[in-house]
């Protein structure tokens, strides 16, 4: 398949969409992006990528970091991780709260921000030094040193991130945060801080659509079967209250960032990276997500 | 693959879970079905089947038939469905209906309860006799003449089914329901009470595994791109609160009905459909739910 | 007291408030009301009445009769009326329908739509002619028999009632509807059609000032304990989600219509009925809201 | 009337209910409470004051102490508080987070805990030293010097509630807390754990029955238009979940704490508090709601 001419077909599609979003600004850092940049990284499984754009540009990978912590957190306790955090979608955004009441402090799933600090609790409790532990996990997939966090950005998070803050002691209320909220959010925003370029996320993913094979070093880091767990865990829950409309729009497992990225993988053939700044009202990027419909109809390549 | 040994390994690994569920028992009709049966039916794209066990019973596919209303609705009207309903998971059952009110008489997605009623109320507006239509359409799908309605079992939801009236005024209440609730009713609890068996419910699953074509007649009756919408919206939404777990754990779009079935299927390979009365707490069947695991984690199967 | 000009005063006070409302159009016979029409009875439990400007005009008294049905109701059933209907407010209007679900069917008070259902349910079981012993007993109250059903009022709402079609169908679903939906329904349409002036109005709730005791006939009807009880709920739950903003404000036990009617009263001093057809966004008479709002400061005879 | 023989009567009648409830004990501190503990103080409001039982026993007066906070603010603030918290009551417990968020942050009233966090917040914002402010205002009150915080209690509730840092934060991302968590935190906590007698509680609400007159002073805190709003705001808001249950049952503004006091009021004749440390399932004193449905019904003073 002539990946180039397809990636150069669709990058000139989603240019008219400039200006149709918002580049997040809840907190200064993030504002200051420039909107105007799309970048993507097409990584596929026999190690050739195709490369657009900004796709060597830093950009703040934000919730696409929960896929990460996740991976690493199942891989320490495996099943066990399903009796704090549960699989399900988390229907609209609105009743998030009320989910967690209702069903006792379990977080629907593991990509929401409950389901997120959760997991971040476990990173905690396992390592002396957790975000330590963190980049360097996200190093090893991502095959490169160069990646750190902004701590500008993990600082402006925990002055203006109220809403973290309530959700992470209502978890505790329930005893469903084992340690100190305080410690927990500090390892949850520096995590979100972490910077990576399109091309640098699209190797980090290939962990999932490798089955689980970290392919620099060759090492197993999951089992085939957990890879196609995460892997579901993703199609369902991977993109806030858009989770049916990517499934049914691109209809591959994959996470979204405020920052502006989408990673988005199909298993066995590829890992895909794609990063614009410009959000839609529910916080996924306008060209990142017109670029990955077109990418999967153009190669026939969704999961259905 | 052997297929063939496959089916009778996993068939022998669920036997021990008979016992562990219900026979659902809301209408005597249902509840009267002998609840130790097992059947299964996989029948790959290039047309040969192989079957276990009960995989010639006849059975009440239930809500099983949301997805081929929705098809033959989807084929009607295109992408202006979308308009009267959505497609994104519906979170917990418990706040269906709120979800209802807050999002204004729009279901989360047409394979619940409230988006079926929608979805059938469209092809009551296109067909002068509706059920006639549903028939044919299934007979055609299945390759068979032999699909008939339970006249019983129809006769005893509408007698029962409150709550289904409750959501279908609910949705006339916002203008979502063009028809009379009476004969919207009378089509929905007719096309549930429609029986077949695994062989046949394969079969009529071939569409969404063709990528549109129906094999029996060569005839295409959805684009590949609609189809895929389908097939994501199924994997995403057509378990219950239990989607999540069946993507999970199986990883195949699909659609299960209280009458015990499952049906699903993987894009251009098969499709399969199970069959066993026994229900787990969410409605789904034990027997069938584990089979289909089983069957994917053996084959290899998974679109994950 | 110089309760002629207080009366005279109040009603000068609000006649600028013409214009700030929007009569009820939900259905035709309602819309058709002209807006500008004032009226104000004040019944004293010694006999004594005073009159202002429309009070003598018939108009549909709507939800006030549901604190009529629900004396009628208690009454006959005593304590026992409790375990089929709560005694608390509802909170917000959004989430009726949420609470009827996580409550297992129990409204949570008999002045919200679903809990005057199940009074409405209860008379129609105790009743041969449920309609015709509804009329009797507001004739009574009220001490006149020009007190007639708006067939045409009832037959409308029948109409257009999706939402009470739906409610009602969901209290069948959980069991705490013992009736058909159907005559329960067109029994309450009736009840709701009722059409009184505010002088017919203040005299019917002198039952509620008086203790108990129907002051034309003398005849105790409910116990002064009873009484006392049924005043608490109009309080707390008389006036949809401003109840809290009524008792703050107007500091009485009463109720409110769509028709634009308040009916109110002080124990064991005065009832009063006001009518004004505009009402604010919360379904309740602008001007009748702030006309006794004012009456009691101006006779300092809140209950608080 | 013969009060004493009432109080006397009432007493002998509440107390076959020891050991139907269950002390309080999310914190040790509450727990340690001998459970078998019933004081009641009828303050009227000619001076007189009539006392029963373990009267004289300082307890935790915990959300009692809402009320006075409200009426401090209140006093402060005027009408401008209203936008700031509601004034109607919550519905049921379960959806209170549910509330704030659809609300945008504005609680349904002020004696919620989200509500009271706003009216603590304010203090802070008013004094330099608000909790010496607060300790004055309960003295000036309660018409002695020898009201404290129960250090101990504070501290306990600080580090185990993380419900209420919840909340505070939720609060905060609605920009409806305008002072740092924990300082305001720091002052609810203490204000929660101020330790008063039935005698000093009885006293201090007579403001409420004076119509804002505080009676040892002689001094007019509250004009008699504010103090008839703040009795509404405890009538229908008071008692949790229970408020109507209360309205119902006794039919006086008051508000009760998991302390086991209540506290209540008829206007322009008498305040009472009640005290014994068993709450029923909702958080309420059983023997204290027990005693006060019998004080209003053997007196007969009911504002109903």
């Amino acid at each position: 398949m002539d990946y180039a001419k397809i990636i150069r077909d669709l990058a000139a599609e989603v240019q008219p969409l400039y200006g149709q979003g918002k580049v997040a600004d809840y907190i200064p850092e993030l504002g200051k992006v420039p909107p105007r940049q799309f970048g993507l990284c097409l990584q596929l499984n026999d190690g050739i990528s195709h490369e657009f754009g900004d796709s060597r540009t830093k950009f703040s990978i934000q919730s696409i970091s929960k896929v990460f912590a996740l991976s690493k957190a199942f891989g320490l306790l495996g099943e066990e991780l399903w009796q704090r955090v549960g699989v399900e979608p988390s229907g609209n955004a609105f009743n998030s709260l009320m989910q967690l009441e209702y069903e006792k402090g379990i977080p629907r799933n593991p990509l929401i921000n409950a389901g997120a600090l959760v997991v971040t609790d476990i990173l905690v409790s396992k390592f002396e030094n957790p975000k330590a532990e963190i980049l360097r996990y996200l190093r090893q997939l991502a095959g490169t040193e160069d990646i750190h966090f902004n701590k500008q950005v993990a600082e402006s998070e925990r002055k203006t991130g109220y809403r973290n803050f309530a959700l992470a002691y209502f978890l505790k209320s329930f005893g469903n945060l084992k340690n100190e909220v305080e410690q927990v959010l500090d390892v949850y925003f520096h995590q979100c801080s972490i910077e990576m370029t399109c091309f640098e996320l699209a190797n980090a993913m290939q962990i999932f659509s490798q089955h689980g094979l970290e392919p620099h070093s060759g090492e197993r880091l999951l089992s085939s079967s957990e890879t196609k767990r995460l892997n579901a865990v993703m199609q369902t829950c991977g993109f806030y209250d858009e989770a049916g409309e990517f499934t049914f729009a691109v209809g591959l497992p994959g996470k979204s960032g405020v920052g502006g990225g989408i990673a988005a993988l199909l298993p066995g053939q590829y890992s895909i990276a794609v990063w614009s700044p410009e959000l839609n009202k529910k916080g996924n990027s306008v060209l990142g997500m017109k670029a990955l419909e077109l990418f999967t109809t153009m190669t026939g390549s969704s999961v259905f």
